[in-house]
């Protein structure tokens, strides 16, 4: 018998477990759907099969749940299933928890020792006609695009070395190219991290291994033309501490962090380090070069913004400190230093960017994300899950923001760009609305270029769709 | 693309339509299921693929969907699925509705002429290991009990001659043989009843036909040892106001109600009338018969409970006249007239009453319904599905209620008797607690003879779930 999942955060309110593997045909749509969107829209949530082992938990640890929305002709279907991994597996069969902390494998029960303790909750990965769902801290799961069965592991025919592969790997629009990487590439609290590149038919094609400065968190990189970019925050891991039952990661913004790059044509052997002082960088909008000089686009915050990630020097969470804003950073190779320059593009806070997907690595100046009003965030009811009450596009050129309010108590999760056109605004938007007055989950369509009008469409669930984290659009 | 549904009765707030098709393992249970409580619980809940052909229809015309709790050592998952009828899949397939008014051929596109109309979504019947899912319009569909996948049409065999088969077949719990009838059993408004046998095994071992006086609503029937019983009520279908667009249905309180009671042992040759005036009685509760004389317990009203099946006499609604309660009526085959006793059993109006399935047909005493507190109904916010704002046990040898109100803003579906051991009260009452205030839905547990003690244990749903018509109970 599953027990009441815990009154905290994580766990509560809209942010409750959903656990709902569904099928819902032809949802129903208010407004007009584009007829030429076709495609499938893949979304990984965090949704917990089992109340935590030990009392509480973060988030970010649940059992991946991968949905997909399939838009046809003007219709839309939905479907939702977990992801099968070893974990979810072990812990079904004894119908509870099994595993303990996040990302902490000394706080698991005996019996799961050894297994893969990975939840796969983090991304949709879409390469060669394979889809797989990943999370930073393991292989990812390849799954049935069609079905959402989880096929198993993947591991790339059996040829990939490195234990981890994160959630952000990129596609290179011009080569059709996977470019990937690890950290913690050899096991818990290592330095090791892999750089991998599979080309456009999904064979690996080479992996190098390289040291970070630290075992810092990367989640996330950026591609370009010409060089790979790792950007090495400190939030960082120890494995004295993990074995003490303690957090994998504390943040320690008094060190320095690490700006990687690797130029694509000699690999690791060119790697090249830049620094800046500490802070937290979790998502990069997007990057490119003009010959030597590197724009690197992400979003910046002077703390982690995860309060379940304090910091080493006892510092309080502050709300401030941990919003993440839109910044443009200058890396010249040219220079004989490791000098970043950096402007802030936007004064909204904003997270979970994305872009033209056919323009990631290549000049571009359009960015969608969801965006914090902390002002009204001040106004609103209750917790907001992910705590965006804006959902919008920054023009990386100017700083403009084009963004829409829903209705109070209304949140947004991170909005997908669908291309309908060449041209950077030629598409739509999607976004989960989150109602929390209503326990109901809408998804909105906006023309991608005027998402101040508000969505053209409100596609409706009858179900509350837990926060995801990541998604990817796969055309038709 | 699926347009809203109409903001009418049928088809607004809690009554919107969920169309979801869900698994969900080990639901969240607060308090303790009883470990005993083992088996599996099939619903079924009208819930309409695509907005009303006409614009608006009413709420018992939706598709059917059946669901499952299946409870297992202090567990318990949950699954739903449509129900694949002839009219589900054509409709699926032109992703738009096809048929038109309740039951009104004559509404329907060219395109379906011939199909079956049915939809399926009245109740779940349980015999000789094989799941249907009927409703009194057409033949019934077997569904995989596992899977809930829907087999196909079933006519035992191919040698059922009815075109219909009412949803409240009777399995007698001695003989373990399956009583059942269809009414317009040779078509749309013919008076042609059946009334079937199928023995043990699910083979059909009789097929008799007979006449009603007039074609009115036969929803429930009674068996006892010796007899059947057809509660026959002025709520009649007319062929030309069919043809002319009208509705099946009007009723005609102004007319007599006829109480057929056919021996078991005879049969149909042995048919013999009792009359009462006009009124609607959609249940029976339950009969048992002590030589000649017969009881009839069943809920009755004085005019038709459904606001959209009019009066002839041009009579407004009256909820309070429309108002079912708990009656026995006595037929006693040894006096030789047509003259039923009644007594009021309850003053508490209520309905959809279930009682201990092996004693169905045979004395007994305890039954459980849905009732209406009519004060506080007219203190809730909403309209509340169903209507039943306490859900409780009637000793129909006292009138004495023994009932749970919830919260303000719940409302409760059909309750359910589970055994656990010899005696009435041995067991358990499941009911849906539908929670309109959050949109969710939990299935209260609770003692069979304590019910106003509230519920021993809460399974939490992650969504609403719709109001359902009728369950069945399959022990493991």
């Amino acid at each position: 018998m599953t027990k009441p999942f815990p009154n905290t955060p994580a766990f509560a309110g809209y942010n409750g477990p959903s656990r709902v593997e569904a099928d819902i045909y032809d949802l129903v749509v208010e407004g007009e759907l584009p007829p030429g969107l076709n495609g499938a829209w893949y979304r990984m949530t965090p949704d917990p099969q089992f109340p935590p082992r030990l009392g509480d938990d973060v988030f970010i640890s649940g059992d991946g749940m991968i949905s997909m929305f399939r838009f046809e002709d003007g219709h839309v279907d939905y479907k939702s299933r977990y992801v099968r991994t070893e974990r979810f597996l072990a812990e079904r069969k004894a119908r509870r928890a099994l595993f303990g902390a996040y990302r902490n494998r000394f706080t698991d029960d005996a019996s799961v020792q050894g297994l893969d303790r990975t939840v796969a909750n983090t991304s949709p990965i879409w390469h060669a006609g394979r889809l797989l769902a990943s999370k930073e801290d393991s292989l990812p799961y390849e799954i049935d695009p069609e079905t959402l069965e989880t096929r198993g592991r993947y591991d790339w025919d059996g040829r990939l070395k490195t234990c981890t592969v994160s959630a952000h790997p990129k596609v290179d629009p011009v080569t059709g190219e996977l470019l990937f990487y690890g950290y913690e590439a050899s096991g818990d609290a290592s330095r090791d991290m892999s750089f991998c590149v599979a080309d456009a038919q999904g064979r690996l094609v080479s992996e190098a291994w390289f040291e970070a400065p630290y075992p810092g968190m990367v989640h996330d990189f950026a591609i370009t033309e010409d060089f790979v970019v790792f950007p090495i925050f400190p939030t960082i891991t120890d494995l004295e501490r993990m074995k003490a039952g303690g957090p994998h990661w504390m943040s320690d913004i008094s060190q320095d962090a690490w700006i990687g790059v690797i130029p694509r044509k000699t690999g690791v052997a060119g790697l090249r380090w830049f620094k800046r002082p500490g802070g937290q960088f979790f998502h990069v909008i997007n990057a490119f070069n003009e010959g030597e000089r590197i724009t690197l686009d992400l979003c910046v915050s002077e703390m982690n913004s995860f309060p379940f990630i304090p910091d080493v020097s006892g510092a309080p969470y502050d709300p401030a400190k941990a919003s993440a804003f839109p910044s443009r950073w200058t890396l010249d190779l040219a220079r004989n230093d490791e000098r970043i320059d950096e402007r802030l593009v936007s004064r909204v806070p904003g997270d979970v960017p994305r872009v033209d997907d056919r323009r990631i690595g290549r000049p571009y100046r359009q960015a969608w994300m969801g965006m914090v009003d902390p002002a009204r965030a001040m106004r609103m009811s209750g917790p907001v899950g992910g705590g965006f009450n804006l959902v919008g596009r920054v023009d990386m050129a100017t700083g403009e923001v084009d963004a829409w309010y829903g209705a109070d108590d209304d949140a947004f999760q991170e909005p997908q760009f669908a291309p309908e056109g060449p041209g950077e605004l030629d598409g739509y938007v999607l976004s989960v609305i989150e109602r929390h007055a209503r326990n109901l989950s809408d998804v909105g369509v906006f023309r991608a270029g005027r998402m101040a009008d508000g969505p053209i469409a409100l596609i409706q669930l009858p179900l509350r769709l837990r926060g995801a984290v990541h998604g990817c659009w796969v055309p038709a």
